[in-house]
């Protein structure tokens, strides 16, 4: 049997495991709205609602108005942002479906603004999908000296190469024994406990377009793990594909 | 001069005040989605997002799959709701503008997960509408014997018909000091503090759909405000067009 | 009859009407950790939890140590606050009495992150205390012409004077009706119609000390209206008093 | 060298490990308040803020009185939990300290309303403290029949000494890779990638007593995975210690 990048069972013999009905998938793979993040996640817009004119509209409330060209109210957009009046920003907001590690799903949640939800390891039997960082994202793993929890630059390739080698037959045997605990019957709740925090899970996030942006400023900020900053610019895309004058104005 | 229901100037002499064109509101007043409640106030769907399937398929996350259609899936709507399964219903949600007497956005903003932006009484002189309960509510608003919060029924015609006049009477004293003090060049910050609590404001709200289900929760129970309870059954008839599943386990 | 200024019968005829027992006010008049704002308005210390040190702690669980001395710590908390590290903030808190005008409630409750309990208008009579700005105040309260919310300097002496007088009558106006709405049996929740907005409440509020740092941030702001300030002039008492060191770096 | 408990080397060879002084643990051992879970987590309380009768003044605020003796307070105590008044419970809280594997903190993180600061894999190693299921839950671990996400009795004596040393020797496998990985210079960061959810970590969690209750709620049900209900049921003895009155509503 041929395993998609789902972990799903292929149905057609195609050349690119993302092409529609390649596999079980509940919903198709080829999919607009859908950008794919490290080796076998993505980032999926479901919905947005509200836009730029909403947020602006919104505002007016204070001043019994409502929205009057952009020609004035790029001015009034600005003068929000600015002066911190987020408010009017919640006004909009997007909801997504991410595949991510469950290392970047921990640091995720520690969003309290979002809703969540995810896919249960007590629930179903997890894919068999670990993240495997790039050669190139290796060779830039070293311990930093500079600060205590980042990474630099300065393995050899074969350094890198070995590295790789030691994660993969890692995630192999954890994969097995969970596995085997699942073929002997164990329970999915207690099977899991072996599994790393490569595993790669899924889930819905939705939040309103303030709490975005304030995502964004944390995780595309170059203090957050290389990792979930591939995500964050995703996220960023969507936003600026929806909202592009709000957009502009926090990428200033 | 002829003032529409909005304190407006009427530029035409239409037989219905909320036709369109009839006043200078920034926005027509005729418009769907667009429901009265009380003298002077109103609710409106601005925008909602999500959908029953959607809080099915954000549901089916946790065991890996999608909406299957509602013969299977209504089953599972009804276990979530009974259950206590509220997160998918955060992955739904309107945006509304509500027109309101300001004790009933005091009672209203007590709501914490919703979003809101309001005319501010700083920034532009309050619109000439009180809340006048009418010659029904007068009559069934005697102090309740029964519980310390509520009102009940007693007051006869003419009894009725002098309270009204009283609340009439003081809200235009108010509202010429008001009007006297801004005509002095008092700024609105200050001028307000004469204005009553039966003065008629502005917003618009946004939740998601759990929230709103909170907020129908309290304030559609019999111990809420009657004024409020109006609000409340017109922001359900909006949850019942838009979500007609998640509404009928609602009001089981 | 005397009154108190809690507009409670007073029982001894004592010169300071704070002093302990000069009324039937639950608690005592005479309380540490109390501070009168406005004519009529206070806030009280209830009661505070966590300490500079504890958000050191709390900050330190990221790297498996605790607190290790002021000498080494004051730097970690200014980086901390700094570089928006602000969840260690979380783990202390504060929980205060406020007695303010609803206008003043109104702006106030806009932080939904602090928790409330208040005085309800169906409940019981609402106190004979209405806000009375202070002559100085009325004199530099005419319309702002530099930023539509706000007012300047401009009345003289005898205009000032004069509308204290307009905002006095126009209180006890709404006072006669509400009394004798309420003497002619009507239900506290429809007879409050007629209160001002410079009405009295009383509340208890608690939050986090990210929070409250979040709303003396908006409400020290000069910006915001002069009465709110007052109110937050005290509530940044408190934390420099609880807080020291948390303090120093936000007036920073 | 002799490891204690904490995965910290022991200064003195004493019987008990968890004694004070037994290892460089950056604070005693030896606690009040200290409650172990599991095989090697805890659950200490840090702080608490309120009472019973605490809860009962901030109640009390809506008819301008105050605590009146439990003889008569008792009955509102109980009213306001039946009848789901729950913002006057938002005035007490505690805050914890816990130590637990990461598939427990996944569950505890999805409760938004805490607040939370965890030990950092980016900047620290974590320690070598890995969940081994006792035997009697190892044999109670058989994936449920009845139920998709939970288990069941099933395993005898011999099957589950097999799975135990099936996990365990994935854990020692999974950490001399990650040892292995830190000691050619990889990044913390990236090292953990081969870490289990068995891994103990660590964090301070605050709340309110409100959130506290809907946390023991969910996580005290039989629903709740095991493992999650054991640190569940130590945080209910905290309320009940705290608490006593609010805990004897909420179990009945």
């Amino acid at each position: 049997m041929v395993y998609c990048e789902w972990g799903k069972v292929m149905k057609y013999d195609c050349e690119h495991p993302w092409a529609p009905d390649c596999c079980d998938h509940p919903r198709s793979c080829h999919r607009p709205n859908f950008t794919k993040v490290l080796d076998h996640g993505y980032v999926e817009l479901i919905e947005h609602w509200g836009s730029d004119e909403r947020i602006i509209e919104s505002a007016r409330m204070s001043t019994n108005k409502g929205f009057e060209g952009w020609d004035k109210d790029s001015k009034l957009l600005a003068y929000l942002w600015k002066n911190k009046h987020h408010t009017p920003f919640e006004m909009a907001g997007m909801t997504i479906e991410v595949q991510a590690p469950i290392f970047v799903f921990r640091e995720w949640h520690r969003h309290r603004t979002q809703s969540y939800n995810e896919l249960s390891a007590r629930y179903t039997e997890m894919p068999n999908l670990y993240y495997l960082p790039s050669g190139a994202r290796v060779r830039a793993g070293k311990q930093s000296t500079k600060n205590k929890q980042g990474s630099q630059e300065g393995f050899t390739d074969v350094e890198g190469g070995d590295i790789i080698l030691d994660l993969r037959a890692s995630y192999a045997d954890s994969r097995d024994v969970y596995e085997a605990l699942l073929a002997k019957g164990v329970a999915r709740e207690l099977a899991r406990l072996v599994l790393p925090v490569a595993q790669y899970s899924r889930m819905r996030a939705s939040a309103n377009l303030r709490n975005w942006l304030q995502f964004l400023t944390l995780r595309m900020d170059e203090h957050a793990q290389w990792e979930i900053r591939q995500y964050a610019n995703v996220v960023g895309e969507l936003v600026k594909d929806k909202f592009p004058r709000t957009w502009g104005l926090f990428i200033e």
